[in-house]
């Protein structure tokens, strides 16, 4: 203890504990930054509505993971699930304590040094990401309440179980899975949960058209869409150096610039694709471009070089526009993309660990020691084999988990609005409210 | 001093001023919110005058807090004002000096360790919300420079006063009311200056009808009102957690949480109420419910545990609800529901720390070890009564000086535009142009 | 090395790097406060082409920066241009060792002590700032992949042959320029490149008539306008302070103070200008001229005291909207005031630390000891006649080298979209999408 009243352990804990606070912060931001891309995205009438599932989908997260989810994810229990301290976060816990000195029940985040609701509070925005990723698939014709349902349990419950395995010392952790910032736990695992979704609400009224072809539905608001995507951006900086849980420096700095790289990258590369497929640079694709690239280096982030780092945004920009064209030709539909993003790049951003991961970059940064090279850096297929393993057992779980979820909820309450309603716009139906009141709109229908 | 050339309690004042000046960011941050929310609740027509009202507030709230009302608020005095150092900010100061080194005339912001600027302009912001508070409640019918001068006012003179009762050092500080973050301070206070300001400019026209009835008048933007709500609740992790002014990382990580759980509460409670009362869960009654949630556990949110959180959120979500209704029911005409989020709220925030504060957490949390417990978790009223007290003042103060202000305002410039400009709109009226150019609007009256 | 387990120098590192990254997201935000300003300002018709422009621009940053900018703009050459590591920042370098223990080839950033990717990446947000600002003045009529290779241009080679000379340890600096975040080597450089632009582009269609007059064209979206002004602001208190590269307590509340207030007094300034000058206050002035305060408080912000802060911002303020007639009655046309902005007042900033510069603030915050004395302060002209220096070198390179790359795109490529195309919205014509479907808008020519 000097002359400033303080320790240096105490200041260690205050700059972390500032760090993970400020992470928290920017990644809580990305939930407006996913209301904009998506209503953006979607057509006026249905603005209202999909505001309102953003909105409340994060006040959701936040009571299910405080009530039961948290536990879940991070206790001590077996290589499947939490056990301990269930209830209300409230298992014994003496944060900010480390290592050793870590007496507490959610052990897998013994590592951490800063107070348990500073890592409680990460965790959480980390948790509505992952529900928020379903409402933008499921957009423009799902019921109000069958939708909040699904929230509920997809953050109680699909979203902690299939993170314990990865984040909270499950059997992923154990067979050498490695997922940074959530590739896998957080944006292939909403993908497959929001495919459910799609596949049992099926298509949006005149998507699809008798004759094979497809009818563009475009979205009301590109001010909005590029609010959002630049918003998520500026998340992403928190979403993936926060997940270091300190203020490493070195791993920081290190982790922004990928970050960085990687969208600039795909943002580069979708315009090219998109240019050359569609014949003019199209800004929905763009932006999905931007996204996906952010996506596909979020596991990878703290592991590879910033030439990796490059190539795998460059990767996810193309993968992203093609992406887009896969789903119509198999008349999935997905309003504002989120499976091209969120899954498809999840999944791509999961293996390019095994692909681009350098053992030595993991080590030096301290983000992962553990990590083994990657294909393309010496050969080995030991960490692919492990992300793979990874990727197909959360595609498995997830999928298969909310498809009952999704069926229980159709034959019970009803998943889809009346064709009506639809057709009208939810924004009257499920909320007796226009967006843009005063405003003449033609009723795209 | 050692040889990386620093010295612990150098970083000790390096982290802590990192951290005020980050929450300043955030709260400034914030005038976007307020901007986004009234807008968007208000219509079209007004869209410029509400904008530019709310851009120019807090450069009115800069230079009036800089040239008299940090020196009020803040500077030794009396129990009623502060009285030395007053223009300019140019009294004596040591910073970062603190406890017995520091000298200056701002010795009721003697115990926290950053510098004097980083102070001055973290207290700055909190000002600056305040007066945009008043902006909301008097939108679509006032004249742009009487609202300008009122706004000098509250900033320079109003809100310095009841500040320095409550942190200044005054009388209701010394009678043992906390105010964490300023439910009373900032937002019972603006909303009492809003309510004179609604009192003496009448509903707007055609809001009540004379049979009695209410004519809904709806806002011109949802996307514009969800903006704003998240960028406020974004603020709001700045606003709470930064009135600590040092860089505590329990107090932070609790600080946070419950401000984050008791707006989630408030938003669920809001949904619950507003499905309920108007059959359908209405987008803008759920964004006044976030806001009202979080208003709510601004004083309370460094003394009450995350249940006592949760319950304050539940309660300000339903209490915003009704609370539109009520001042409907009295024809009192307040375009975007700042009367219900800030004023009814801020008030039972202020009582909720007489109801919820545990004086353990208080002391735990370095936050306050003098709060005495709440009503609910021992039967005490003690803390109860200094937060009546302190309610009650503040009321009596703000809203007759700020009803004499008015006056002389409405005998002078006049309040009100004429109900020519009312009709066609503020904006062409005040400001000569139109928010949103070459668009179709239909002529909202 | 305590038994934290780290050192007194590793925390300053930390804490240091914190700073660097938190301005850094800050400095990247402003993105999408350009964007918003920028669309927000034209009309309907170009915004999704503008939105396009600003969302990819940041990328052809990222890439140009990194593969040859930043090694020509801060490693070891001579006076006029780094030599050393050119491709990929890849030359050697220590950091965060400082001062003699620094060893590499990025010298002039040898101070900083923080990772080598943290100065990277806050460089690189910088660079991204300078090209966007081009973005405007060229806007609603420039050819999409014209607007795209210029982008690259600036950012790999002009921007950084500047930069080298003022912040590279170039012959500027040598002569004793101090441009302490870039008024000179950001603002008054793109507005030098944008007036190339503007005057290899002409004006649009419309805007000056046969008659002599001036046909004014509204922007289509005042919240986007306002939106991306706030941000801009919130943004700025990144790029001002982070210049420190330090978490230097005084010297960050020093200067988010001056930026603050040269802000709020340039918004009053030009509210009255424009009351004056126009009869009404218009928005888009106040906009401008709160942009213009924040552009000339930009050099001098650290060294300059608070109240000379307020009369520069009140210059500013004022000088902006006479700017803006200006321009006009030379017929140049700039969509969204951006050489008034930028350009009128990067000039009047870099030669404002000429005019208000007090050494011993420099020397006192530690941010340039070195900067002499200016004019108002005690009478002597050399600081002056160095900042006159390079605001005049600056100019004649980046307006002269601007002049030839536009007007070899415009041999080329082409600069201009047809007449058609220009009617029409170059929204269909470069991007086959509206931004707003499904509104009614009026075709506004």
């Amino acid at each position: 203890m000097s002359e400033a009243g303080i320790t240096l352990q105490e200041v260690k804990i205050a700059i972390d504990t500032l760090w993970v606070l400020l992470a928290t912060f920017l990644v809580f931001f990305m939930n407006l930054g996913f209301a904009m891309v998506e209503s953006g995205l979607c057509r006026s009438k249905n603005t209202v509505n999909i505001l309102t599932k953003n909105f409340i989908v994060f006040a959701i997260a936040t009571i299910s993971f405080w009530v039961i989810g948290f536990g879940l994810m991070f206790s001590d229990g077996n290589s499947f699930t939490g056990l301990s301290g269930l209830l209300f976060a409230s298992g014994m816990d003496n944060s900010p304590a480390t290592g050793d000195a870590y007496t507490g029940v959610y052990s897998s985040l013994g590592w951490a040094g800063v107070p348990f609701w500073a890592k409680f509070i990460f965790q959480l925005v980390f948790c509505g990401t992952c529900a928020t990723i379903v409402s933008g698939a499921v957009a423009e014709r799902i019921k109000f309440h069958s939708f909040l349902i699904f929230s509920f349990i997809i953050c109680a419950f699909i979203y902690p179980l299939i993170g314990h395995w990865i984040w909270g010392g499950g059997w992923l952790m154990e067979l050498g899975m490695f997922d940074f910032s959530g590739s896998t736990v957080i944006h292939s695992a909403g993908g497959w949960a929001a495919l459910a979704g799609i596949l049992m609400l099926g298509p949006r009224i005149g998507k699809y058209k008798m004759d094979g072809s497809t009818k563009p539905i475009y979205g009301h608001n590109m001010t909005s869409a590029t609010i959002g995507a630049l918003i998520l951006w500026f998340g992403w900086f928190g979403f993936n150096p926060g997940s270091t849980l300190s203020a490493n420096p070195e791993a920081l700095a290190h982790i922004a610039m990928t970050t960085c790289i990687a969208a600039a990258m795909a943002i580069l590369s979708s315009t090219v694709t998109s240019w050359i497929t569609q014949k003019k640079p199209d800004l929905s694709m763009i932006i999905n471009g931007c996204l996906a690239g952010l996506v596909a280096i979020t596991a990878p982030c703290a592991f590879v070089s910033m030439t990796s780092a490059a190539v795998i945004g460059a990767i996810a920009g193309t993968l992203v526009v093609f992406s887009v064209f896969f789903w119509d030709k198999l008349r999935i539909d997905d309003p504002v993309g989120a499976l091209s993003v969120h899954l498809v790049n999840g999944v791509f951003g999961s293996l390019a660990v095994g692909l681009f991961a350098e053992q030595s970059i993991g080590a030096e940064l301290g983000t992962g020691a553990l990590v083994s090279n990657g294909l393309f850096i010496d050969g080995s297929v030991s960490q692919l084999l492990a992300q793979g393993a990874g990727v197909l057992a959360v595609a498995l779980f997830v999928f298969s988990v909310s498809m009952v979820v999704w069926a229980i909820l159709k034959k019970t309450l009803g998943l889809r609005v009346t064709k009506e309603e639809e057709l009208a716009g939810l924004d009257i139906g499920e909320h007796g409210m226009e967006a843009y009141s005063g405003f003449q709109i033609f009723n795209n229908l």
